[in-house]
């Protein structure tokens, strides 16, 4: 059972948080950004200074060859567990600027939402970490586990510092479970543990014909055009209900369990759901799978970008001499990137049409992860949602990918809890991006509780 | 028999003709680009000038609502025969003006070559009709036959004025034959008649799915990507060896004849050209075709552009919400463009994957064109490089479409004979342009033996 000391001096003080929590989103912290550098710098500074106030006996900022690393700690509990938290400082670039209905810097409160660039992903949420802990050692002078804050500046670029980082300062970091918030829940009320993230691997394809573009009528039907070639071979990937074609693709992928399908299943119509909020008539996807599993536990292969040719307005009685496309993978547990791209490229070479050459060029991947959801702070943590939301939390997963959380389990080697506040409505990464201050409220409780009702097994 | 007074001249006066047509080519008379608008008109006028020098009774400029044509005639032949003499005076940009070894509007000869934009498309050859007419009048007081001259200076923007023009001046231009020198001959000492044009028709694809680009982690694998479904659509227009399978495309197409057929194959190792000229290790084509017969005789279906998602540098994780691409036909005797653009629409209507809605835009179209080399004029014109070139000419087709031929033949119902003097090497429409000064020397003489020569029926 949770005391209701320090979530009493969270609700005391809750207008002095979100006033402080306004004035770190007022930093525009863009890493993506070279002109923003002083401000991400601003913003680790901004958040050592937090760090202190919340009663950390160390809080400092440490150097990469990127933007800097906040670290902070505070390790006086009568026992030798640690939490480590990890959250990030650094937004999303804001353009459109001019869909923005008030200025991504400039946060404001409207209807019990908090709009500004950062205010979910992932300033609001770190932020919550920080005052949780903040509210316990005002209130009691000591923590129930010693504590140790991971804060960086470059996740919205891909944490290119982080994996040299965490594998240079494994003993500074070690810690018996990882705090992250950086995902959604499942909806309004609806509290989510994700135990699954999907890996990622990509490739850039480029399909070279004659020596330059060609008169489509002096030369028409005589040569290989290079879009027709490349788009001949991109075809193969797929078949017709978007099942990949790749030999070896499926081989290593880990079924979910029934159970799991079936905890899925209860999760709510998310196929209508999804058409709606896409202004689609109908869904697409390899069969025998939900829209959810399609997203969750299905690896997938995703062409983002092609071109070749003229693209001006009208037409260009032109034969393209080169072609180009993007693609990238999603990957689930047991799908190692370096195999898949390998299976990609063979199958590339073998299907690529007479009269053009291929070349492939590897870009960024990352491991799939699937958390240990057995050891106990899994339970912890959803009963610690229940006790706050009223209704149980979920296990799901995530589509998407957070390469550091691979890095994280494989030099730390220890149980990460990916445990979201944030709503998928909240326009991360768009315009208009907000959290909502009810969960701000409650999950700086959930967060208290949880750290109230932890327990190591001896 | 040709009589040698008219050459005699033209050989005497062979360095002020080079000077003259230096003069013009120093005009940048480029029709696509507005700053040159009165470049244009002061070609405009040159010609004029050009048409009064050589003896024509009259010439002028006539408006259009775009670039002006120049109109000459000289009509006191004892007859009512009249040749008609089509060429143009505007030519291609420039860009990119780097790759030109001297500049394009400072004309130079080099190894008898004449380098200059527009040198041999198609100030040269319309500048060799002017002088041959010149030289018939000064030595003998008058021509075999009435001379009537429109040259144009839109051609190289598609000729937007001329169909109109042409339509609405169809008594002043009537003639018995018309000539345009505006096709390239077979190879060097190798004349040739261009007796086919390649029609053609243009088409855009657009195709859309979701209300915007979408985050391939998030939705990836549930929602159907736009440029898969562009790329399956595309994928089924054409087989594996080329073959178009839209349903009825072939349908209409008239086939040449054996002899035909037996004429082209007799006209050399074109396959190994075009494999030195185009850096291409093997060709491409529909199987039992030669690759002449692919650009003269075959119908194509060309993607001369595609685009969506991201193109820049590196990855993007997005799953594209739209994607386009632009094709043309280039289309042979016997085929409509009205029906074959219909056929691909529907077509690409009836295979559109799901999930995407697709939309089509028209662009430009124009019909094939087969000149009825039965008439007498194309026998004379045989002959009149035979003599001139000491080998006989050859009845060639090209690839490419001149959309203003198919009007000449629609309005004025006349034989029209392409008798080009460009080579295929000469760069038109690319850097360094130039005219070997052999074509224009003999190209004049050609042009004097048909006039001599010409006869019309009773």
């Amino acid at each position: 059972m949770m005391s209701q000391v320090a979530t009493s001096y969270i609700k005391e003080n809750r207008q002095e948080y979100i006033n402080e929590l306004i004035e770190f989103l007022r930093i525009p912290s863009i890493s993506s950004i070279s002109d923003h550098k002083g401000d991400v710098r601003d913003a680790a500074n901004w958040t050592v200074e937090a760090l202190k106030t919340a009663g950390m006996q160390k809080a400092e900022i440490m150097e990469t060859p990127g933007h800097p690393v906040v670290y902070g700690e505070w390790t006086s509990a009568d026992n030798d567990h640690t939490v480590l938290i990890y959250g990030h400082y650094d937004v999303q670039p804001v353009d459109p600027v001019e869909l923005w209905d008030s200025p991504p810097f400039e946060p404001i409160v409207h209807e019990e939402k908090l709009f500004a660039r950062g205010a979910s992903d992932d300033k609001g949420q770190t932020f919550m970490h920080v005052k949780a802990v903040q509210a316990l050692l005002a209130t009691k002078g000591s923590l129930p586990f010693n504590v140790k804050f991971l804060i960086e500046g470059e996740e919205e670029i891909g944490s290119p510092s982080l994996d040299e980082f965490v594998q240079s300062n494994e003993q500074l970091l070690s810690a018996d479970v990882l705090l992250i918030s950086d995902t959604p829940m499942l909806g309004k009320g609806r509290p989510a543990v994700c135990k699954g993230l999907r890996g990622m691997c990509s490739l850039q394809i480029d399909v070279k014909g004659a020596k330059g573009d060609l008169h489509s009528g002096l030369y028409g039907g005589a040569v290989q055009n290079s879009v027709h070639a490349l788009v001949q071979l991109l075809d193969t990937l797929r078949d017709e209900d978007g099942r990949i074609q790749v030999k070896g693709f499926y081989d290593d992928v880990i079924e979910p369990t029934e159970e799991e399908r079936a905890s899925y299943a209860q999760l709510g119509d998310f196929e209508s759901e999804l058409k709606e909020e896409l202004h689609l008539n109908e869904l697409f996807g390899e069969k025998g799978y939900t829209a959810r599993e399609h997203t969750w536990v299905r690896p997938t292969l995703e062409i983002n970008g092609i071109y070749g040719g003229f693209q001006g307005e009208g037409v260009k009685t032109v034969i393209p001499s080169e072609a180009h496309a993007k693609i990238t993978c999603r990957l689930v547990p047991g799908q190692d990137p370096d195999v898949i791209i390998q299976q990609i490229e063979e199958h590339l070479q073998s299907h690529t049409p007479p009269g053009v050459t291929l070349t492939t060029t590897r870009y960024d991947q990352g491991k799939p992860f699937l958390a240990p959801t057995d050891h106990p702070a899994f339970k912890t943590a959803t009963d610690a949602y229940e006790a706050v939301y009223g209704t149980p939390a979920v296990f799901t997963r995530m589509g998407g990918s957070i390469p550091v959380v691979e890095t994280f389990d494989q030099v730390l080697n220890i149980p990460i809890l990916l445990m979201g506040f944030g709503l998928p409505s909240e326009n991360f990464h768009a315009p208009n991006e907000h959290f909502h201050l009810e969960n701000f409220d409650k999950g700086m409780e959930t967060l208290i509780y949880f750290w109230e009702t932890l327990q190591f097994e001896k």
